[in-house]
């Protein structure tokens, strides 16, 4: 059995996707769209390269002990110093330095390699002692593009390669930068297109989840169940009245008793009124000055997201359309962007605090929600299309297709084998082409061009009588006429 | 020694770098205009992914034996199955189905990619029967995207990850295919503005090249010197002439007598008439009618193109503008773009011949030349630049930005650290901001903004009239004129 040769399978790797014309232009209107809204705040350009040493990119992958779980890395083939925390290299006992083959990673965000990009610019800086703690530059960038997740389960919409369309303000301690985030995301997605209430920008803040149930001695799963249900009405109710149900109880504006889950007054005025609520309440209070309400900005107190290094604030935008799928149930794609403040990311790598916040549009998870929901931007327009009958007339067709295209038409020859008019025609159809030009040695020696409206034609599909046909769809036109013929049947 | 403690440096790999926003908006510049120039000849963006399964990619590195040289190729974590020829998958004895943890690569070029994104669309059908040598399926795509060598020197301006932006016919044995991709050369590179003579199209065909010579049993390297002298008059004095000199010489339009080398004309007749001259003859033509004189298009027939899956024409943009190095040395930046026909490339995936061509241009190596050669874009204004001197006016600064935004007027709140204007302004200038707002709690009692006009303030730096200045620079509006201010300075 083993004799038989091995064959090389035309396909590509489980998971990763050829993105079609179609499917191109969804992203690009994504991207571009939301492009515009980050800059109108300001972000610039920055990217960073697809691979990075594994190290830099750190241990941050959601649900993974280590950083070669989920990732895709491997040796660089070339053989590099192994450096000291000092940035000098390290040397053996004879004072030769120590060579290895560094571990690279297919990044798996644009996050960790931004934090890398930020630490490598001040690295010398912060060397000579010249940057301090908590007073790093600020720096604004967005950028686009693929990021990779070794993912063992392929579920229908996961994918191993897929597109991030981040913005970060690094150098940040102020919430207010975090409020903003959440704003910049409602307003990128309404610039994209989707319809108010359509999608909602979930908040919450780690400080509260993680440290204060512990710091407060609450251990039962019960009473941690009674707490975040009271703090999740938070922008509902507002803080003193969270305060209270905390503790004694309220009477809400209908009159009716709300009992208190009776917490001591201490408890709660010494540990709940901590930082990550104080921070809420600044963020809430930017959103409510500039009317975003609940409509599109909620604060969950069971948010959590998966990047392990998330420090304060979380975002999350849940996309609230359902669709049915081919089973007919109704069905939601779930989050379609996330973010946070990573306060520590760069320190891992730079040795001073750096604040920083921002987020994440998933382009593809965005992507496939508005295919699933048909809000898929018309099909632009095809070329003009130059059917070819004989290749002596090459020249000629080359000549009209250069003309068109001086009049900024899109025109394109059809350089295929088939000479079948009909199959010429499928291919132009399925380019979305708007107009066929034929021409022959015949209508060349008369000085005539044979012109079909398709988009008329597609129409008309089902008109039999041959003189509509002939004055609508197919028609012949002098060949001095012909430019301003298509631009004429172009415009409608 | 051994016990220091390893340190992680924040580096990116060698050869591979971030791309910041003035590059970017040169990167992108060319990308949109080129892409522009694309779609007007009728071709459609298909993206394939940046990881390829190493073995459909192939083995046409330049100068490298194997695939393993020049590319970046680890195996896939995951083990899949071998498979035999007919698609199949290879057993052992016991019928178990063998696995293994194939060989990926980070894609070289966008070529291979594309020719195994085609055969694998049509690989079903092949299996099937219904497709056949030379009547392959037209397909045009153009794409753009980060391509990864492991180049072993690294030369200044060469990258270990750099772009491409590539446009490809497949399904087209037409040579005029091959003559039009020389147009769109030319076209792309003047739409993205360089000007004509600073720039030159080479065109070669391996068929001569390569074939050729050996054909006809010329060894020596004085007869190939004097035959390739020859045929690279072709541009300049046509076939009929080339053929004289080949053979007995002939009398040029000045009456001089030209000495011909003396082959037989047997030989030339049946030989060097072969496909390569009469490609390059058709190709000539269609040029000539369009006005595609030698300033853009040329034979050259030393050109050789390093991708060895070339099997006919080859083609080469040459920069033809010089700078001078930091030694004052005048440099060229040599090639950037390459391309050519490789009507095999496909058929070793698929099985049947599927004529193809296409080129690039190398998106960094352009980028390099316009920026040495001092044409780059002119620097995007940047955002109005509200500075923060006061964090209870945070929600202020937010409504003043927003409603400026919702002018479609570019907003930056400042989030840094900084309360010290003259710092929070370097950091504006840097931006390339046009507009500073000030405002404090005394301007917000009073009803008023200060507004600095920061490119009048650049204009006018020498001035020490307070007056002019207070009238020209830096001045107050009343904050319900605010933004008709803005937009009136962002008008000239």
């Amino acid at each position: 059995m083993k004799e038989k040769e091995r064959g090389i399978l035309p396909q590509k790797i489980k998971g990763f996707r050829d993105i079609d014309s179609d499917l191109n232009q969804l992203r690009w209107n994504i991207i571009n769209k939301a492009k515009e809204v980050y800059k109108s705040y300001g972000f610039e350009q920055l990217d960073t390269p697809i691979l990075e040493y594994a190290d830099t990119l750190g241990k941050y992958m959601p649900d993974k002990e280590s950083v070669e779980e989920g990732i895709y890395s491997f040796q660089n083939p070339e053989k590099e110093p192994v450096y000291l925390k000092n940035g000098e290299e390290m040397r053996d006992e004879n004072e030769n330095v120590i060579m290895e083959n560094h571990f690279l990673a297919l990044r798996y965000d644009l996050t960790a390699p931004l934090s890398r990009f930020y630490a490598e610019k001040l690295w010398k800086e912060y060397l000579r002692g010249n940057i301090k703690d908590g007073k790093a530059p600020l720096f604004r960038r967005y950028q686009f593009g693929q990021v990779f997740r070794y993912e063992l389960k392929l579920t229908p919409g996961r994918f191993r390669e897929f597109w991030q369309l981040d913005f970060d303000t690094i150098g940040t301690a102020d919430v207010s930068a975090d409020a903003e985030v959440c704003i910049i995301l409602a307003d990128a997605l309404e610039k994209i297109g989707l319809k108010r209430k359509t999608y909602i920008v979930k908040v919450n803040n780690r400080k509260i989840l993680k440290g204060f149930l512990q710091a407060i001695g609450i251990n039962s799963e019960n009473d941690e169940q009674n707490i975040l249900r009271i703090i999740d009405k938070f922008d509902k109710i507002g803080f003193e009245n969270v305060k209270k149900e905390l503790m004694e109880g309220r009477t809400d504006d209908s009159g009716s008793e709300i009992k208190g889950i009776g917490m001591a007054k201490d408890t709660v005025e010494k540990k709940i009124y901590n930082e990550g609520i104080e921070e809420l309440e600044k963020m809430h209070f930017i959103w409510k000055n500039l009317n975003f309400s609940e409509e599109r900005i909620i604060f969950d107190c069971i948010l959590v997201r998966g990047m392990a290094y998330y420090t304060g604030p979380i975002f999350e935008v849940e996309s609230l359309q359902t669709y049915k799928d081919k089973k007919g149930r109704k069905r939601n794609v779930g989050s379609i962007c996330g973010g946070g403040r990573y306060d520590n990311l760069v320190k891992n790598l730079l040795g001073i605090k750096v604040p920083a916040t921002g987020a994440s549009i998933g382009v593809d998870r965005l992507s496939e929600l508005l295919t699933l929901t048909k809000q898929v931007p018309e099909k632009e327009i095809g070329s003009v299309f130059i059917t070819v009958f004989d290749d002596e007339l090459m020249p000629e067709y080359q000549k009209i297709a250069r003309s068109l295209r001086e009049k900024n038409i899109k025109t394109e020859i059809f350089y295929g084998f088939q000479r079948n008019l009909k199959k010429q025609l499928k291919y132009a159809d399925r380019k979305n082409s708007p107009i066929a030009i034929m021409l022959g040695s015949n209508e060349l020696e008369k000085g005539i061009v044979t012109v079909k409206d398709l988009r008329m034609g597609r129409k008309m599909q089902n008109i039999k009588d041959k003189k509509i046909w002939r004055e609508k769809v197919q028609f012949q036109v002098k060949r001095e006429k012909l430019i301003e013929k298509v631009l004429e049947l172009l415009k409608y």
